[in-house]
């Protein structure tokens, strides 16, 4: 959920800008029932008069995502490269918001002003066509924000990493202050490979398949979409894309030009028409998402298409992890029905978006900065980059969300600290991860649920039993009788034990319930569940 | 969660033995609250009369955890070797049940007689110590039944794989009619790497330290506690043993002899007062585990001891699928107190307790079965131990949970599949996977709660307002009004509109307000929610 904010003036008057803003997605681990997670905009919003501008570097959801959720709460122009931008201009439409808020913009050497900020963006290679590095001049001194990015000198789809140009670029003024680059990959040792090495084996694969063959992929990867579409037409099979985000994609890619010569594809309708040796599906769903296309597949017939004993099923992705679980789940389905799985073991037929260390060293060198502000990775991949940094002589920082560091000097400084949480989207709300609402969620699922309810009447008497309902919970405790039961007999002793000053409290007559529902259902079932009473008094 | 049923004699009267009662682990994505799950028992219980007894191959979770659960529906003699067996006994003990069910037995050439079976325990390496292969001697021939095993001719501690002896085995009568086996890396292409590879680089990870080292591994992996030991030992360190489960099977191990010359340790409260540079922990929790020694260590001081900058935390394990998020976490939160995480990259500081593919294929080739029942493992890893075997000539078939299959004639042969479901344990009390428990526990946490109450008095008329109170949902809807508000005021109105012959219906108030609930929700916060409708009557 990236969201990174420059700023430059006088303390506490700096203009800013803000690069992306991106979102990540929940689990049931931590944020059940959640639609989608994004940082917590409350600095930002409190200051937006300061903002200048909104750049996004590219139309990964977690750079772009959630930018239809926060825009209101900024209104600021946001600028982006004609993919990145198209697709961002969508996803505006269905939120309501004018899609000519996002200005199309050309790459360097354009240069776009905001407030202090000379900003360009400048072409650079990832896994999604147009994906762009920032270069931001400011009287300071030149940021080169990177974006994610590879060093790919043929992504067959978008444009290649061209070192000439960052090599001008660094040499130019007073050359790079400070880079503040991608760092998901430090831990691999191995220079990255091109998204070009996979045409072959992925054609391969697919020439010796006799049944039919589905592949998924990253529906943002339009080269590898290209990749896998080419290698099926060559082996005489029909293409068929499934699923929404995929098709965009590619309809997007091919309207704004960055993705030429796409082999046509025929509709689901069309396919399942067409023998299945002379077949090729591209689904989503490589992550094992619930709703995507594979987890449709893997559960039967979808879209009047369905998987048989001697089809192939190929990963051409990795598992990001936490997805692990999902992606499994698919695999064994797959497995049940007899249709062969390939994953991406060895990595014959997926590559990474992301500069791995010698990639990363290889920048540090090609742009000389003084700085080095690591981005893009968890606190251990962030920590490991500032240590390569360090071990070149290059001043570092590892900045954890909410950190805000003075670059203006010769080495990064933190100045302050700010209140940076997450923010959900819970249905069609947006919510305080603090709020709450998710604890209780989480506290209903893992303890299960009591609930009871209390009549008294006007002279503050019980008026019948308590009554009790459990959702989420054994109907049949230890002794053998059922446990709502044998907690409605405990309160009933407990009421009528009571005095008429307990009797009058509701907080007492609370508490008291609470505490023999969470008693008795110890004895009974081993687990103290989540307990809401509800008193009504008719004399109220 | 393993469990093995093996029968013999006719139809439907054969004499069976039980190999494993194992537990699987729960997850908040399936099965949140619940604390242990294993196989729904219902068919071995209902023909409990005709076990004649239960044999635990190894003392790994997966396959002796059950037995304190389900030992009660059974009540069969147990066999096991000494240390698999005093494992067990210290479970019964805490379970209440005699630790002298459990009999302690030789291995082969000791023969144990169970009706119609002969049975002998093979010692078979695998990284916990004493694992057991089991030859199945019957009246229709020979079934060696692996348990978990790897090829390793110096594990450190316990037995290491002895060809000969499983030569001499096949060479035996009419030698092996069916082999069981385990398939957990059939998809690894190397052949598996020996425990005694891992001394050196673990010593010299060890040695180069300057801080604390903190070491976690699988806490049954004695001859890893061993190795990581001895090299703390060798680089100068006291080592202090942390977590219950480790403990314990070190102690075990020493007891019953399979353990020797393992370096003394000291305590906790020893261990706080050495310098940093001179300790090392070896700690539980390498799965991520959220109360074991690893995940507290990474909140923060734990029995007096701290993590700090410069110190160094080695996961000698890999991470078993799905636990991923729980390991990052800790990984990260050990980056951000400057601790250095080294995890298994590349394999020098862990090996699988598994045989890999080439393994595999060297025991068929060894035991030269007629038959192979490919075990343990996903659904994907059965079926290519099956077209493996296939492969070979050898017939094969894959069975899924509660397939029975007979052995007798040639190949094998599915006769029936036999209902085999899942048993939750949940606090003190166990439950069925279909029982709904976890259902609604699932739905309340994705869904969140609407709970309404409603009192009717003597002429059928609402007695006051209903009363709504929502847990896990936002408190305030779209509208800005209060969410309960919102859907109390729609009620009221339904109430009053509703004709008396509703009123006296509870079924249809119910369903009413349970639709008014998830209406109102839906418009105002995009969710439809759990609703529990509880309807009292004063003329009750």
């Amino acid at each position: 959920m990236n969201a990174y904010v420059y700023g430059y003036g006088p303390e506490g008057k700096e203009r800013l800008i803000v690069v992306d803003l991106g979102v990540t997605f929940p689990d049931m681990d931590g944020t059940p029932g959640v639609d989608l997670i994004f940082a917590d905009l409350e600095w930002l919003e409190a200051n937006a008069d300061r903002i200048d501008a909104i750049f996004i570097t590219h139309a990964h959801e977690d750079h772009i995502g959630a930018l239809p959720h926060v825009w209101n709460k900024l209104r600021k122009p946001v600028y982006a490269r004609a993919f990145t931008g198209r697709i961002g201009q969508l996803k505006l439409e269905e939120a309501g918001i004018p899609p000519e808020t996002i200005q199309i913009v050309e790459p360097r050497p354009k240069v776009i002003e905001a407030g202090p900020f000379k900003v360009q963006f400048v072409p650079i290679s990832h896994s999604i066509p147009e994906s762009s590095g920032l270069i931001i001049d400011t009287p300071a001194g030149r940021v080169v924000h990177t974006g994610d990015f590879k060093l790919d000198g043929n992504p067959i789809v978008g444009e290649p990493f061209e070192p000439e140009m960052w090599h001008a670029i660094a040499k130019e003024g007073d050359g790079v202050k400070v880079l503040v680059s991608d760092s998901t990959n430090v831990f691999s040792p191995l220079p990255g490979r091109s998204e070009a090495t996979l045409a072959e084996p992925i054609s391969e694969l697919i020439r010796a398949q006799t049944g039919m063959v589905v592949a998924t992929t990253f529906a943002s990867n339009v080269a590898r979409l290209k990749t896998l579409a080419e290698a099926g037409k060559a082996a005489g099979r029909s293409v068929c894309l499934l699923g929404r985000a995929m098709k965009r994609m590619v309809s997007v890619a091919e309207e704004t030009g960055v993705l030429k010569g796409m082999p046509g594809t025929i509709s689901a309708e069309e396919a399942s028409d067409v023998p299945r040796q002379n077949l090729m599906l591209i689904v989503t769903g490589s992550q094992g998402e619930r709703r995507a296309a594979s987890a449709q597949l893997s559960r039967g017939k979808y879209l009047g298409l369905e998987l048989k004993e001697g089809d192939t099923f190929l990963f051409s992705s990795k598992t990001i992890p936490g997805n692990e679980r999902g992606v499994i789940r698919i695999m064994n389905a797959f497995s049940e029905m007899g249709v062969d799985v390939v994953d991406d073991h060895g990595g014959l037929y997926h590559v990474s978006g992301h500069a791995n260390r010698p990639d990363l060293e290889a920048v540090h060198e090609l742009l000389a900065p003084k700085m080095l502000i690591p981005m893009h990775g968890e606190h251990r991949h962030l920590r490991e980059h500032a240590k390569l940094a360090a071990d070149k002589g290059i001043a570092s920082e590892v900045a954890t969300n909410g950190t805000m560091i003075d670059l203006t000097g010769k080495a990064p400084k933190v100045v302050e600290y700010i209140e940076a949480g997450r923010t959900y989207l819970d249905g069609s709300v947006q919510i305080g991860a603090m709020d709450g609402v998710v604890r209780d969620r989480m506290r209903m699922a893992l303890n299960g649920l009591c609930l009871v309810t209390l009549i008294l009447d006007e002279e503050d008497q019980p008026l019948g039993e308590p009554w009790v309902e459990l959702n989420g919970l054994p109907k049949l405790g230890r002794s053998g009788a059922p446990l709502a039961e044998t907690i409605e007999d405990e309160m009933t002793q407990y009421l009528e034990r009571a005095s008429i000053k307990v009797l009058k409290n509701d907080d007492k007559i609370d508490e008291g319930l609470r505490r023999i529902a969470r008693q008795v259902s110890m004895e009974e079932i081993g687990k103290k569940p989540e307990v809401i009473v509800v008193t009504s008094r008719l004399t109220d």
